[in-house]
């Protein structure tokens, strides 16, 4: 309250918008990673890293969109530009474009980077965060729209959440067909999608306002706003006037939502169009079904990427999967407060005299690949038993003088506190 | 070859001196982090994290060594000063002063974050890598010692490295009684550890050159030397005159390490020294018997980090351990070829027709938790076996039309060519 700008309340913080995991929250956050990493490998999909620090040079490759203003960016020593990357895509692309001509395809990689943005703070959006990424890489049909999606959901079933989420598809080829139908030539589409991603963050006045700013005449953001009102894909084949390839794909992604067990969790909305400029086809976002949330996860498929960044063209689909939304949801859900790790053994002593003795104990059940926790001090039985009896353990031994005379243990089961007498010489490991 | 600055060699590197890892490299890497969190589990360490960006400030408080000119610094558009850590220690002991009224201690924390450090390119050396960190806080008996040696032990177990591998022991604070006792005053033996650990990256003349910069006299200069020489922990008490407590301790360590099973996998050695400022006692360092390699793991204890940063005098031991020198002592040993992945089932299929039974039949075992690799897109079958049977998967069903008109699958073991019918409608999830 000095004014001194290193107070003792902020003197421990992270900076601002980072945060530490305390061994609490460390716990939520691999239940998250351990639900994405098992359904990665449940579905086939290869792990891959690039480091945190990219070179600014292959973001700009990339461009396009508001994205570039908020990233963390610094130069080294030799005056190269870095930069926090802000999303895990444009390393991935260079990374397959630096292997095109070796690597098999389709490929099926995934993902969890830590990805960084300079946004306002506002309503604890964070400026850091990990995100689950899975791709296919080189299949053009709608099969790899339909495995990531059935992965993500995966993931969901592994936390307890798929019947909490929906998630809500449409295309920006599909999107396209119905404006260049509506007379919105193609060189307007870019903004259009821009502008429409906006909504549900400001009123439809401002985005008329940006339709406009775009180059648009009136009667044709008009027209954008009838577009928004399609309901079903019926709808927009009955506007179209003919099943176009854009509307076929929608409706193949629809039966293999289905035979992958997803009937129900999927549905068309035309709405949905994504904010990243480098999506040109299916695109998709999920949320809680009360939408009480931010979108759990989206993405869609990207054909210029590849070629954007240097490489040769090259479809692909992508989603992304925060974990601070999906942590949100989690703890609204109460899917949280069950995850607690407890050791197999706790092992404690009297007096120093028996610290070696403690120490043979814990090493031969580690050996035999148990979790121990071992004191480090001699204590009191009292506080010993005080303190791992409440369920930080399923197991406990606790070694006095007569233990070791007699060369027997103690082994408590913490639950039953039923009793077993073994043999120090006899133990597993 | 042009000397463009933008070269197709150079287009898709990632930064200088940083790695991607491509799926093959990332087994590899999870190799080596199963095993550190295997082993900290089994161990009791609970599981923390903090931001790879750290502000500037936090990293001056602690101060000291030369490590603050490796930093890679930046600054946010609101003109704070961060940095990429150059190590987790002081993130650590900022995290634990901010809680350290309502934290139980002792405590064993690990983490494994990725550091940064701007440094020379020399022999491969990286500007990134993860390091292992376990830290005990607030235990002052070498207990605490003995557990993140014999935790380390255990990971180096785990990937098959234990009999490879000796920790190298002293103290800091047997060192200073060896120096007082030869008359070198207190204020000239942090200058002295910072010399000494130069040892064997350069020549003694250069290490007594050093130590005169640093106000020595060629006398006192003479007597490090003659310290150097002392051979076992008898001629250190030989030459003090006594068991000093520093001396106790290390015997103490001793009957603690040969307790945990590490006899003969540790030695006292008057050379170690480490060149973090914050050590304060016993300082380790790990090399492979046939020292080919640089540290493979080190640490100590530090007494003063957790004041430095603004919190309450606690003392605490720390170690940490790369990935990257492991990594080379696991491919000279031969020790990392047999990582590889497989697939519990591959499914592939003939044509479009059958591609839903094939999500279907892939669904319902994913559903049950095994590992399945399904095709995105129909193929013939010699592509499809040719694909798989290389040791991609352990099971493969491959369907036509046939199959889907029979409701059945051939599951073929892929190992001993065996095959089995099962009708699709009862299969497992």
């Amino acid at each position: 309250m000095t004014g001194e700008p290193d107070t003792h309340s902020t003197r421990f913080e992270p900076p601002r918008g980072m945060r530490d995991f305390y061994p609490g929250e460390m716990e939520k956050r691999n239940a998250i990673f351990d639900a994405w990493i098992g359904a990665a490998r449940q579905f086939g999909f290869a792990q891959y890293d690039a480091c945190v620090v990219e070179s600014l040079d292959l973001l700009r490759r990339k461009g396009g969109e508001e994205i570039v203003e908020q990233i963390y960016t610094f130069t080294d020593k030799s005056g190269r530009e870095l930069a926090l990357r802000p999303e895990m895509t444009p390393s991935l692309a260079r990374m397959i474009a630096a292997r095109q001509g070796a690597l098999a395809f389709p490929l099926k990689w995934f993902a969890i980077p830590q990805c960084f943005r300079y946004e306002r703070m506002s309503r604890g959006r964070k400026r850091e965060h990990f995100q689950w990424n899975l791709d296919i890489v080189g299949e053009p049909s709608v099969a790899a729209e339909a495995e990531v999606l059935a992965c993500a959901f995966r993931a969901l079933d592994l936390m307890g959440l798929a019947p909490d989420v929906r998630v809500h598809y449409s295309s920006r080829a599909l999107l396209s067909d119905l404006m260049l139908k509506l007379g919105i030539p193609r060189q307007e589409h870019a903004a259009a999608f821009l502008a429409l991603d906006k909504r549900g963050k400001v009123d439809d006045a401002e985005i008329s306002s940006l339709l406009l700013a775009g180059g648009m005449d009136a009667a044709r953001a008009g027209a954008v706003f009838d577009i928004l009102k399609i309901a079903t894909l019926d709808d927009a084949v009955r506007l179209l006037g003919e099943r176009t390839p854009s509307a076929q794909a929608l409706e193949s992604l629809s039966s293999l939502l289905d035979a992958h067990g997803l009937a129900g969790r999927a549905r068309f909305d035309i709405g949905v169009v994504r904010g990243l400029g480098y999506y040109t086809g299916i695109v998709f976002e999920a949320f809680d079904l009360d939408r009480k949330f931010r979108a759990i996860f989206g993405g869609g498929r990207y054909d210029r990427l590849l070629q954007d960044v240097g490489g040769s063209a090259m479809t692909a689909v992508g989603l992304g999967f925060g974990d601070v939304v999906v942590g949100e949801l989690l703890e609204d859900k109460g899917r949280l407060s069950a995850i607690s790790r407890r050791a197999d053994l706790a092992v404690g002593y009297m007096e120093d005299a028996q610290q070696e003795a403690a120490i043979r104990v814990a090493s031969a059940f580690r050996r035999s690949g148990q979790c121990v926790d071992m004191s480090v001090r001699s204590e009191k039985a009292k506080a010993f038993f005080g303190r791992v009896g409440k369920g930080g353990a399923r197991q406990a031994v606790y070694i006095g003088p007569d233990d070791v005379a007699k060369g027997e243990i103690r082994l408590k089961n913490l639950d039953d506190r039923s009793e077993h007498i073994r043999k120090m010489d006899a133990l597993p490991g």
